[in-house]
């Protein structure tokens, strides 16, 4: 039965049913391609992510009222006042701050003489009173001062900076391998008496496994690095900052650190060492940073 | 001859045919999946982001080696010295710098009383001590005083905060738009003395039209605001961080900003008014952000 019907089908007909076919498959791809943020952001990309970033939590944002980072709706209001100096005092103040940063260079050659680890407890308290979305603070920071930590640490960079390199170069450039060598090779991750990896957690969880949304995660975390930086300048200590290039998920499993969180950045902190140069750059000048409207 | 060869074709035959077109289909569409950064990073979004901030000058990151962030191949090299403190003094700047920092919270309600443009200023070369992705320094601070285009930021914002609410709220919401309102009318755009619009460059604009791309633009501007909030917290001013909703585009074509920047963020500046108020929050203490290895 089923075999007489097949034959009695014409071959066009039979086309047009698989042209039908192709185009069930079309559509039925449809969906996944279309699904999710690809449609509605299609150039987005954040290359300095580590590819474990990419899995699901930051998605479920957009519909959601976050343009202010706290949440105030069911929140106590308690009075705030604020300190008050004088003109001249503010002048002075604000001057001398830009004044103190201004002499933060990044820099690579880092002494092995230890620093109180008080020094960088204040360091990161200071760092943790960044702003953040909806007072999530989507921060940890993992300092690491065991020096076999820290080599693992190296290793795990200067094998993925090779590949990197490699990558880059290409066969014309074998032969000079040497000469790169000093790109990749970072003395710093052993000398440094610390290593500050600075994770951003980009979701919280939630009884029974929930996932909650940590809105602005990145740019949370940023902020306070920025914080962190100068605070780190205010007590004449240096780093050079960086973001190891596909490193993220090889350092969060070394460093025992949940799913959750994606290393942002790795901050080498110590003293300056005694022959420390650093490239001859200049900083914009205030006019060419600044509209006044 | 065509329809000879044609009706000679066995319906099963041609069933094997469209079967092969079908897969053929599906792999021609697959290069326009795969392509670009989709495939690498499938489910990333950055919804925090405005949709003019999705164009194609953010995706040329990915092959180059930008882990450090100073270009240092070709740049002479100078001697760096840091300034060195005591050990107790060390301890003794970090403890005040942290404390200074702890009193940062976030103000809605700010006085029309004029702050000195000096202190502005120092703030903003401040920020602009922030290191960047290859030095690029991809920042332009707008400071907004006119009373006018602070209005119409103002107007803006409450539009496109109100169309927020609007859709979120749905039509059961519809008859308490009242208690509502309070959530989205933003008096400080009004009222304080500056507003500072940051907007990120994501790229910058060589001879002949040529981009060059900005790595790491959005993480080294959230660090210059980072900086800039601590500079502000040191002056004795406030703010309320705010990435203000889907206004990125009005907002840059309002400052007549060029294309390649974004909006970051939005600070209204000045002095707390006198009966301000803040939510009653604390902050995690050390032991839940810090992790020692």
């Amino acid at each position: 039965m089923t075999v007489a019907l097949f034959s009695s089908f014409t071959p066009a007909f039979i086309a047009i049913i698989c042209i039908l076919l192709a185009v069930i498959v079309r559509s039925s791809r449809a969906p996944e391609k279309k699904g999710g943020f690809e449609q509605r952001r299609p150039q987005e990309s954040r290359p300095w992510v580590d590819e474990d970033l990419t899995d699901s939590t930051d998605l479920h944002l957009q519909d959601e009222d976050t343009e202010e980072w706290q949440e105030e709706e069911d929140q106590l209001h308690v009075p705030f006042s604020g300190e008050r100096s004088s003109h001249d005092e503010m002048v002075r103040k604000s001057k001398e701050f830009y004044e103190m940063l201004n002499k933060r260079r990044s820099v690579r050659f880092i002494s092995s003489e230890p620093v109180p680890r008080e020094v960088i407890d204040n360091i990161i308290r200071a760092a943790g009173t960044a702003p953040s979305g909806a007072h999530t603070e989507p921060w940890t920071f993992v300092v690491v001062q065991d020096p076999e930590a820290k080599h693992k640490i190296r290793e795990i960079i200067e094998e993925e900076e090779e590949i990197n390199y490699m990558k880059r170069m290409g066969e014309k450039w074998v032969n000079d391998l040497k000469r790169l060598r000093t790109n990749w090779v970072k003395e710093y991750l052993d000398t440094a008496p610390y290593l500050i990896l600075i994770f951003k957690q980009v979701y919280g969880l939630l009884p029974q496994n929930k996932k909650k949304t940590h809105y602005y995660n990145e740019i949370s975390v940023s902020i306070a690095c920025g914080i962190l930086l100068a605070a780190l300048q205010n007590a004449g200590l240096v780093t050079v900052t960086t973001t190891p290039l596909n490193c993220g998920p090889r350092l969060r499993v070394l460093l025992q650190r949940p799913v959750n969180e994606k290393l942002l950045m790795l901050l080498p902190v110590g003293y300056p060492s005694k022959d420390a140069t650093v490239p001859d750059l200049k900083r914009k000048p205030l006019e060419d940073i600044m509209v006044v409207v």
